[in-house]
């Protein structure tokens, strides 16, 4: 029986805002039942990059106890976020209380953020406006910005321009756990984005339901997925947080492997004139 | 930092026909370019059953190498097929002649047989007529048989209760690329014949396209996935053949962990009334 | 202002079993709330051709009345069926029935029937054997059989080989109000069924929830559209009859008319190769 | 038989800036073969507005002629619109023009503008910034804009804030083809803009393919929908061109008349709790 080559698996590394990520996966810390849980399913999904909402009332349990003394602050990057912020002014001053944070335990994540300026706390959906301002002035500051936002191309292209270190496309409504509702934005963004500049990175974030979601993501392109509820709402998170990594994983080399392509039934002879839909890889 | 307990992944085994199947993703050994080729996306899937088309011009190459030389056949159970059959007679002598083959090698998969019984050369779609009557034949003469079988779920009743090992109903047509088409139907036929019967093996097989095509069928229950051209005819099948085994391990592990409910937004109070859509683990 | 000529919306006739039908759209007669819905709803929709379920429990209501008592024979074609039968002999014993009552009212509707066999009363879903059965001894006997039967291509084809007149492939299961659930299957139909027979009738029958489920049959190709609980059980069904034969004259002219093809965006150069999804029209 | 009574046909009028439009599918005016085949078409959609472009360039054809004289000005109301403009200061620039336009021809029509301020040539997606600005602009200066956009809920809500008349979110990028991609969006944009407003009117722009687009997106709740490729570019355009008019007119039926629930078969007794798709008329 032959060995099989690994250099068969070759992929290149993702970076971010200077920084390599190990895992594509990024994955929040809110919402789990308690911190071992919590625990738990971060060391399960693989993930080296941890986000954390800094905001007071998030950072903080009913105890008072802080949610970063139960994170091994030395194996996980911290990228703050801005969770829960809905104008640019109170997002830049969490983004640089984050900072102060991270500085004191000295982790790497300290010089970036996760964007988020939300609308309304009805829908939880992201202020293109309000992102696009607090954006400038963290970048302005220093900050390397990831800065979630609509899967509006345009908006994401404005986004990029502004400076942003990754531009995160929402698939679908924060917690609506519907996966990536519009592929052909999704690629449209892709296409826009890696224009002349292909490591520029996009992170699918938000809407993931299960790990197809994740998975799909991925095979069309995505360079990572940052998700949080489809793993701490999960009836099991823990062994949620196990098919969102394979999820993560097999979605990369399908991409990268190059699907085969799609017919009516094996032997259809007739290409279907101008009409489209996601090929992976291709 | 807390040790994960393995429990938290615990699984029954996948039984078919009386026989353990280790990994649930069953490959084919078709299509490849060459041999080599196929032994490493064979190891790299991870499958310990693995199937081979018995007719003679499929078991040997053009230079009358078999196919069978060029497996380990101490490793791999394999699971002889009659690709390649469009009437029932047919099938059921290529059955036998791979019960004979399988005895000389002593391979124990020589007393069951994936049963194809095609309805013509230009869509390869099965024919229920035909596959119910072989398949009556091959339960009486001692065969274990695992069907192929359109997703009709009155069929796959039909072919349960003729006694089939298990029914493997396609997700689209072979070699279509199209991944599950009609998700409703799947759930039916897994309702039906898991009904009082919850171990009973149902089998997607046919029409994967690519890895998210495999996590679907298993977040929609299923037990295991058959593949072929899907790792075969991808641009780097070895990659390929990594990303299915992924996706069946992230799948299962997605439907065992129960994902979270869809909304329409994280907040929205109001249920939609009546309204279906599949919901693995629930 | 030009005067718009009338030929550019030309159209062949319908025919079904060598009568034909002025209106695509056929529809049922029963769960209407009163007979009175029935009547209007049946004369909005625009209809010529109503099916009327033959067994005695579905016939006459509590009273004894006959549904017939409330349909103008002399304006519609009656076409009997078997709603409500699960084997072939069943069918095949109220397929006579139903000849016997519109000849004594001299329908012309009296040599054909609608078969159905369905499997069980849990699915309604059709019984492929059975139907196969009872319809080789329909033909025998003379009768112009419109036959339903699910959306597997390869039955299709059987029942048009046994002499179906039509034959009625279900888009989604009876009563589930999911529309066209596998448009691949439809397509593979409608392509195998009116090879070098281009006038071979294909009416899709059972799963209508709403209008453009219908519009999307007729996009497709079909040549008509059967349905009753969209418009029966719709919270307005006077109002849903005429969206329905607005949805079925509309996509007819949309399927004859000849869409524009499918793009990423506007100016997407690049073709998507070996994609496909269905282009009515094309 | 009882004659139907009309009033179980019983609609609202559409109002939009004060202006009742007795049709509620808009039609445009470019991309026709001839300005012959375009009026029959304008007669046939049944249109009493369209929508025309006003930059000079697209109101002149090459022999200097202007789209206005092959248009019963009588007859339509005209709705000028900014295409082809790509800032803000431009599509301000454009709108006046065609008031004055519209002015000396006395076409009610003169005090609106369907605004269109779109980011680059290539994909023609909308740039909300502009819009924005464009549209505070156009309001301070009196006119009623119908304000076309992304299907971005957030920025559907600031342009109503800022005075739009209706918004008019894009089912797909202009000229795509591709109807409602994101049915998610659309419900979100008319819950949110129909609070407490439930004559806001919401008019689908873009995107639209083939008739089924236009009839599912009045199944959505939609007020109208506005198109023009969709028809000017099918192989057939009068006939298409009564193809939307009926899927307009059926798909608003189909809306008020409350379409039944879906199940995975009729008898399915469980609801699957938590799932989501949309329902129109619910």
């Amino acid at each position: 029986m032959s060995e099989v080559k690994s250099d068969v698996f070759a992929d290149k590394e993702l970076v971010v805002g200077g920084r390599v990520l190990k895992s594509r996966l990024v994955v929040g810390t809110g919402k789990y039942a308690n911190y071992e849980q919590m625990q738990d399913a971060l060391e399960v999904s693989g993930a080296d990059v941890i986000t954390v909402a800094v905001r007071r009332e998030r950072l903080l349990d009913s105890e008072g106890r802080s949610l970063l003394d139960f994170i091994d602050t030395d194996k996980y990057t911290i990228l703050p976020n801005t969770a829960g912020c809905f104008t640019a002014e109170d997002a830049v001053r969490v983004s640089r209380l984050g900072r102060e944070i991270l500085d004191q335990i000295d982790n790497p994540g300290k010089d970036w953020v996760k964007l988020e300026v939300l609308n309304d706390k009805k829908t939880l959906l992201p202020d293109p406006v309000g992102t696009l301002e607090a954006l400038k002035e963290l970048v302005a500051d220093g900050f390397k910005v990831l800065c979630y936002t609509s899967d509006d191309p345009v908006m994401a292209c404005k986004l990029k321009e502004a400076g942003a270190a990754s531009v995160m496309p929402a698939g679908s409504p924060i917690g609506s756990g519907q996966g990536v509702l519009n592929q052909n934005n999704i690629r449209i963004i892709l296409e826009l984005l890696k224009e002349g500049d292909e490591d520029y990175p996009v992170i699918v974030d938000a809407g993931v339901g299960t790990a197809s979601d994740v998975m799909i993501a991925m095979e069309l392109g995505a360079d990572g997925v940052l998700l949080n509820t489809g793993i701490a709402h999960a009836k099991e998170p823990i062994r949620m947080a196990r098919a969102m990594k394979m999820a993560l994983q097999g979605g990369r080399d399908a991409y990268l492997a190059g699907r085969i392509d799609k017919k009516l039934y094996a032997t259809a002879s007739s290409p279907w004139s101008g009409v489209i839909s996601y090929i992976p890889g291709e």
